[in-house]
């Protein structure tokens, strides 16, 4: 039995205490200053507000002001926050992590730098401070309401140290969760964020779709151009982000479950539907979007690469729309012409 | 206006009837001797009984016995058979066709050869004449319902001529139907006659969360997983067919596709419930799988391939399974451990 901290009481660190605690391990959920109503409901009767389902008989849960005693004794530490805590948890909780204590995160993003290099979350906790914390992610397709209802799921654990990485699989590998693992941690980062642009991208067609046929039914052609030019689009930028493996087939995976469901999927039908940005997200008041963070900051690092002559903005058609639509306020017209190619080899 | 003319009735075909009245071209179905009924009603009312919609205006059709009419002063014949018609095309059709009348095929899939090579149908047909007769195929991801219903398709013809893939592009390009142009006819060809089989695959999940939870609910964190792991694998077959330029995502968008409808999400479905083949096949009989045909074919390929040492069976695990379900009569059982990697770069 490991004793597992998590900092952040969000969907996806919660459904994590289900294989943790099918394995048998002490799990303690620490909220965050944004999650003091679901530690209050949790420590009433377990039932989580947002993932909607109970979590699993013995996980302890702890408010922010006892982050201290539920670090004690801890064999890992899960990061929960989502991309907008990020900063609160650099400034906030690295610094009391012990250095033997290691970090496991499953904030998804990456952050774009002046010069267009876009760095992962565990690259940039790792710039944050001088000591010795090992710092490690969890990517790859995985939904938390299906992993808290034991669906077979398999995601990628990332990290720098391989032996460190087999260790934490050990505490999580299930019959129900399957656990591959990858010192590309930037490669596995990336396919894993961009997956998120490109889902709010392909939702865009079945937005168009309503627009032209009404709410009851669904194209799928148009949604399978649109993927398969995110596929295409989501290759050049996973070597722009100077990906070590091949990590396309984790971002595609991720891809196709984020097409279908939750918040990606709703703000993507909305801008399909013609709706401005602005008001869509009126609509959608209170959701946090990462996919509108990642689509901002990689269309961005991709325009200062092809200002510096490293990449071509002409490549990436289908991020540099839905950018539009988000920082120009513009309404969708996809750039079907854009998407053509010729390949004479 | 040019002159279309087409041999065999199935849906595809029929399908692309609607872009080329769309731009006003003259077009000509000619049926094979298993569409007569499809012939009589279409000419009856235009009805197309398995497409289930209205053929546009103007198309005129022809039974088999008119081939020869039907073809005089055609600009373009397009090869409409499926692959169980591959073969009477090449007795029957080709060694009528003009020299100077271009082929443009809709037929998905490739065929094994003893060594384990695959060569895709235009390679075949070039293969089975000595005459100068110019091959070129589709692929890329278009249901034919949703052609027919102008949903905005983007897929890719190829061929050994660019000119000439110019000018059959000049005469489908639509608003509709988005036409990209490759000469690595191979590599488009096996990445869209891949998606078959892998659609199986990833459908598979469908019926074991059935089978879990009942018919009302799908969990994709299971089909993601396989999508994924299917993406994979993909990417390894397209380099051992030896394609040329990165042809994966016209796969993959394929694959998003297929897994939405139709005949191969129904085999996968039954399979993942636990039905065994031969009672699947029972139970969906009369219907034409590529998925089964591609499968067993790519399967043998690849084992001739690892009894050769040009290829690993154990990096296709999925494409394995699927296979042992459909040859081998086995249940299915995801081998999920086999999908585990450790990438340490």
């Amino acid at each position: 039995m490991s004793r597992i901290t998590m900092v952040g009481a969000g969907m996806m660190a919660s459904a994590l205490s289900v294989p943790l605690r099918y394995n048998g391990h002490q799990v303690r959920i620490v909220g965050t200053p944004l999650d003091e109503e679901i530690i209050a409901r949790l420590k009433a009767d377990s039932f989580h507000p947002t993932l909607k389902r109970r979590l699993p008989d013995g996980v302890e849960y702890y408010s922010c002001s006892q982050l201290e005693t539920a670090m004690a004794g801890a064999d890992l530490l899960i990061g929960g926050v989502s991309s907008f805590g990020v900063d609160w948890f650099m400034e906030n909780i690295i610094p009391v992590i012990p250095d033997s204590l290691p970090v496991l995160s499953v904030t998804k993003g990456m952050q774009d730098q002046p010069d267009g290099t876009m760095l992962s979350y565990p690259e940039l906790y790792r710039a944050s401070t001088t000591r010795p914390i090992s710092f490690n992610a969890i990517g790859g397709p995985c939904t938390s309401y299906e992993l808290a209802d034991m669906d077979p799921t398999e995601v990628t654990f990332c990290g720098w140290d391989s032996t460190l990485l087999r260790s934490l699989k050990s505490l999580f590998e299930t019959p129900f969760y399957h656990i591959s693992l990858s010192t590309d941690v930037r490669g596995v980062e990336c396919a894993v964020a961009l997956k998120n642009a490109y889902a709010l991208a392909v939702s865009l067609a079945v937005g168009l779709s309503y627009v032209r046929e009404g709410r009851e039914f669904e194209h799928y052609n148009s949604q399978a151009a649109l993927f398969g030019q995110s596929v295409r689009e989501m290759q050049g930028l996973l070597t722009l982000c100077g990906e070590k493996a091949s990590n396309l087939h984790l971002g595609v995976g991720d891809l196709y479950v984020t097409v279908f469901g939750g918040r990606t999927r709703k703000i993507g039908i909305l801008l399909g539907e013609g709706v401005p940005y602005a008001e869509a997200m009126e609509r959608l008041s209170g959701v946090t979007l990462e996919s509108v963070v990642i689509t901002e900051r990689m269309a961005r690092a991709v325009r200062r690469l092809d200002a510096r002559g490293i990449a071509r903005a002409a490549d990436y058609p289908l991020l540099m729309h839905i950018d539009s639509l988000i920082t120009g306020g513009q309404r969708v017209s996809i750039p079907w012409a854009e998407f053509e190619q010729e390949t004479f080899v």
